[in-house]
């Protein structure tokens, strides 16, 4: 098992989401695992856990960037917890690792993950998530919006391998 | 002195502005440092800098969170540069340890810094800045609008006041 | 495969190590794949390398939590690199998410990660490395001392055990 | 006032400390503040309060780095505190900061700021206080022993000097 060459995408999105959040997030989760691909979320319910849960029904690899400072008490769906300790600076983390993030649905902490994935250059697909508006004269965000779980999916995995090496 | 009862008010932007955004961040700076504040900044150039200086010509104290690992080459408008040495993760400190925040124009870690401010609690002053929409069923975030530099100082030291204890 | 209930076990030490340091690591990395442990490390090379080969040689999986922003040039005995732009903060990192960490050698990192470990209760297994002296009247830190790869992997193990959960 | 050209030193203990070390970082506080310095601390109790304390009775300057997620409930010895929400990884802003710090008796904590200020290359001056005892074949770290506070102070500040660029 070589997993360093496997593609490394997060899934971003909020502790807590209606059914439709987490519906998405499984057939997210799924679908990356089945491309080969690792997940990277912040290891917490909602949005998190569903992509993680569907992840591991195709028999994925989960790493979960914890924000606390104990892996005590992470839902199973994560194989790897990375415990931070470093509350919401974590995120920073989270956009770092991943190659490509998927965002999905949110709250504050994902509209951060958003913006940090745009500071740090990793790319961001958009699914049914925030929307931001630039002050006058700025540029539009380059983020890649997606209107399903497969196009979410097959856009991430196609900036991952235009962004190569 | 007693520096610890002064308001903390963090001034947050593109470390590359216009000119109109450099204005309006020395005016800030000025504003703050009249109203006793001590003002929180990224230590950078652009509209942290313009901010610092507006604040040093009223006499005020300046306080840089830096991403580098040296305070070396920091513009003299700084007079306590914190070193932090962790890049991005950096602006997770500058919204913890501001008590409100004006956001002026901003690229992406000023939206990063709004996003982390408003999911941290610190009230968030926006003065042509990001406006940022919530998924649908979402909650309008809760961020003050200012039309003037004075407008926003005075919105961030009622936000303040309200907060306290 | 389920490896949240796979102990992760740290092995810590400098980036540049002698023939023997590289020898240790190999071994104890080795030792920890054998027992189902996960593998945590900084990524770098020297003994951290050395620890990730031997542990791949025995089919495990291998974490590196990284000091810069890309994951790029990593070696390739690192299955998922953790990229957290932090530099030497990621050694907090290093400490949380292992359950127990074994030092091996070591310059200045290393010694900042067994206080770390000391300090945020993550037992210390103590290979070939710093010894710590107590300023008068403080506690003997509780430090585990090992002679060979074995003993420090058994007592890694050992210690995982009695503490969980 | 341009307080960055002021030497800023860190004081670096436990926030449990004996009636002597309470003395000791008075004093080691208040030397500082005498020489113009700013004084960096953890912003706790222990050492580091009695370290701002003196810095305040000489009218110096302090700077608390906090590593809650709030300032609510700091001592008043600290003029100006950082909220990092980083736990330990603070320790790291801590040596960063400081262009020099004084190790004063100390638990765990302190004995991570001495390896990492070894690490990041910051001066260490030791006060009764943690010895390190390199692994066979490594170089003796450089730390600055002292055996008052007034030689504490003074060899941090010969070490700032011997620093600058």
């Amino acid at each position: 098992m070589e997993l360093q060459v496997h593609p490394r995408i997060g899934v971003m999105g909020p502790s807590q989401c209606s059914a439709r959040g987490s519906q998405l997030a499984r057939e997210v989760g799924l679908l990356i695992a089945r491309a080969g691909g690792i997940l990277i979320c912040g290891g917490g319910s909602g949005v998190m856990e569903a992509a993680a849960a569907g992840a591991k029904e195709a028999g994925g690899i989960t790493v979960g960037i914890l924000p606390g400072t104990s892996a005590f008490g992470t839902h199973p769906h994560i194989d790897i917890p990375i415990v931070t300790g470093m509350g919401n600076a974590r995120n920073v983390i989270n956009v770092l690792t991943s190659q490509a993030i998927v965002a999905i649905q949110g709250a504050y902490g994902t509209l951060s993950e958003i913006a940090l994935a745009l500071k740090c250059g990793t790319p961001v697909v958009a699914l049914e998530t925030w929307q931001v508006i630039p002050p006058e004269g700025g540029a539009e965000p380059e983020i890649i919006p997606a209107r399903t779980p497969e196009e979410a999916v097959s856009s991430a995995l196609a900036a991952i391998r235009n962004r190569q090496p």
